[in-house]
């Protein structure tokens, strides 16, 4: 869990555009990706090997939406902390341009794209960035755009 | 699970701008909410009910990749079943207006925004598909737009 009041907190201070930093590694199983299809995203192609094999993936791959909440967990327990925690707004361009099959590794790379005050709340500032998440031959399984909301350092008002 | 070879499935012949049709309701619970974020968004507002009351939403709510899990569940289980599956090429505007709280139900209302035929791959279209998710209130908790491999009646190469 991220301790909310840790002292390696970043703010909007402390971040620039073109910072990145590389998240630790996770290892993807077949059992994990059926376990969270068959709950969130029930197709053959996702829950049952031998089906999967006459799909157009040509065997058993992970939902999207499993490789998006593997990257939430990388990046949530990284060493990179926002205060206050991850608020994110939304996301642009969330691609797919490759799946995630079992036994891969994945990890994300982070880039700060632009830091900016809000205008409509003092205390707090918008940082755009680029999550990549690459599988264990550096191949891009994912990426998206997405904008976070992270409070200034001397605008705190809790 | 979607069973692939069923007689109900929609072509890209099937579907027309503007067909719309709306999801069964999905009850969303705090063990479930935390559950969820405890493997994949672990954050305390996410997390810990005690903790989340200090936090910028002031309760527990659900991690936003969570609501979009659900929003899967609910589209793939619904009966309009497109042929070979959902197959997602990425995601554009995925907004989280209003987070998901326990207790809500929640379900989806999809609109086929635009429908044609692949120029790369002429047994298949492309449509593009807007989902959005509701609470029980009618309040709009996710929206999204999201582009589909959808393949052609008369197109099918295997």
């Amino acid at each position: 869990m991220v301790d909310s009041h840790g002292v390696n907190e970043r703010y909007l201070e402390d971040i620039r555009t073109g910072d990145r930093f590389r998240t630790a590694d996770y290892a993807v199983t077949e059992g994990e990706i059926i376990e969270y299809a068959r709950h969130y995203d029930p197709q053959a192609f996702h829950t049952n090997p031998v089906e999967a094999r006459n799909s157009v993936f040509g065997g058993l791959v992970a939902s999207g939406w499993y490789t998006a909440a593997i990257t939430m967990r990388l990046i949530a327990l990284s060493e990179v902390r926002i205060a206050g925690g991850l608020i994110g707004l939304g996301v642009e361009e969330l691609r797919w341009p490759r799946p995630v099959r079992p036994g891969d590794t994945l990890h994300v790379e982070v880039e700060a794209l632009e830091v900016r005050p809000s205008h409509s709340h003092p205390d707090r500032g918008i940082v755009r960035v680029r999550n990549t998440t690459l599988n264990q031959k550096g191949e891009v399984v994912q990426t998206m755009v997405t904008t976070l909301f992270v409070p200034r350092r001397d605008g705190q008002t809790d």
